[in-house]
């Protein structure tokens, strides 16, 4: 799958993709708070992917990917490194196909996650938690299964998967359409599809990527045109940890309108505002849109604005107050 | 209002009820859970009105009983006491409708409920945390306001109101039926309402009511035949404290199967799975009811369970775990 990391998805791809993963995930729901929007001076949408299958939005890339192998690509299994919600996604779409799934996990990851990964029938390969142990183990892996690598981010399939997410939203908001949508940003898959799909669909939309001050590497790879590829990152939105991908840096540098930072504290704030007005269970990652649109009201006084909640998967013996 | 307290509703009186507060509630979604459903060795279906408008199911016994009201009983507004869900579900009634809400809260209430109560427009009368400086102070301002006493549980408008998500959910389920109900059980208008909408529309559906063990009232008084009035309490179920009302405790012995026990990490554990699997925030009170089936699992084996999920208004400063 790697040599095509260049190719950018269309909206095409992201249609078809929509009806490849069709019978493997929900169309999530849309929810709203009166209340919020007063805080927040403009209309916002929720869009559900917290209620996604694995609880994150990331199995829709996963089943894009894996669907589209062919059956000798996929008879050998596929295979990733993760420690967060692509490695659940990816076992989940693995078993959906009826192929192994070989998911290389650092030691410090989360009991929580390994635990996901193991529900959807992934196998566990433990590593040392630094980036070489993580890569060379993954080329281990793949050597000695002859799985397929199935990236996280860094890919046209995965892409094209995430903005499914977008499409869906602006189909079930049909007439009554949002004039803005933000994702948060991490490797960037999300915000690329979604940048794709809305530029395409709706070209007036503007789309922007929400990250932490703490991990801006987004921002500043946005803002100086150059990807950071080095950056340390302390931030309890530990979905947004990574780096942007080659292949989303070029299609956010085409079509993202800005990147906007948040601090810790009002990550925190945006969580419990949706616990305790949407009644939903987020991940700190997925509260970072909202946290942006409260921190930079201005940018969207009076608008309608779509806010992708990434995920769901957090541990609740350690909620960040 | 007190005068009718006896007087039993019917499924006519829940259906015209459901027309009448239909403008003003949610119809709240259905949600499952593959894994939930895996651990309880059973189906179950979840009715979400802790995504209701106030947060809690309360808001339609509450709109119903403000809105059958005549003008003139309505002019000079409405009262209650409460420390709960049901001040600020009076409050949203009270200002759909345009009258004043008046809200006795005992000084010890959370300040986040009376804060709920402020939200919707209610006027807050403070009183001393005791029952009976409650009633005194409701019946000073009765007397000093005019207003009409709206009861929380023991009265034919408000069981008729709370029988609403019992009907719209066999509706929603419709062909797809539940074969069994349960609802938590407090003072027992939602499950009296339950029951009535239940048998009248499914004879063959069993309907259960689940509550701490910590406050059993209900099932003490449904085995002994007799009302208990007269019990301590300590849960961590805040919704569930109150006593059987009259009316409701009628018709609970003719028409609800039996009361289930569950104890308070039971319930935790339960508030937790429905966090981690379901991302739903509920208050205990509402996780009751899961609790119930995962801890007498050979009453449901093989059953399809729809639980109702009464409420989301939980202090995420203080969770209990």
């Amino acid at each position: 799958m790697i040599d095509n990391i260049l190719w950018q998805p269309t909206l095409i791809d992201i249609e078809q993709a929509a009806l490849r993963i069709a019978p493997y995930i929900h169309q999530t729901p849309l929810m709203r708070s009166t209340l919020i929007d007063q805080l927040a001076g403009c209309r916002l949408t929720f869009k559900c992917e917290n209620l996604q299958k694995t609880g994150a939005f990331k199995v829709r890339g996963a089943c894009n990917a894996v669907l589209k192998l062919s059956a000798q690509q996929a008879a050998r299994g596929v295979a990733t490194h993760s420690s967060g919600n692509h490695g659940a996604a990816l076992a989940l779409a693995a078993r959906n196909r009826g192929i192994p799934a070989y998911i290389v996990v650092p030691s410090s990851a989360p009991v929580v996650k390994k635990r996901a990964i193991i529900g959807y029938g992934g196998e566990i390969i433990d590593c040392e938690p630094t980036l070489v142990a993580r890569l060379e183990t993954l080329e281990q892996t793949l050597t000695r299964t002859g799985a397929q690598f199935v990236p996280p981010y860094d890919h046209a399939d995965i892409i094209s998967g995430q903005g499914t997410a977008a499409l869906e939203l602006h189909r079930q908001l049909a007439a009554n359409s949002a004039d803005t949508l933000i994702t948060p940003v991490g490797g960037g898959g999300l915000l690329a599809g979604t940048a794709i799909a809305s530029k395409s669909l709706r070209p007036q939309c503007r789309v922007f990527g929400a990250e932490p001050a703490a991990a801006d590497d987004a921002y500043r790879s946005f803002y100086s045109g150059q990807r950071i590829t080095e950056h340390t990152v302390n931030s309890i939105a530990d979905g947004l940890l990574t780096t942007l991908g080659v292949a989303n840096f070029s299609i956010i540098q085409q079509s993202v309108d800005s990147i906007l930072r948040v601090e810790e504290q009002q990550i925190i704030d945006a969580m419990k505002l949706i616990a305790s007005r949407l009644k939903l269970v987020v991940e700190p990652s997925a509260a970072v849109p909202l946290a942006a649109v409260l921190a930079h009201k201005s940018l969207f006084a009076g608008s309608h604005v779509a806010i992708i909640l990434s995920g769901g998967n957090v541990d609740l013996e350690q909620l960040p107050w």
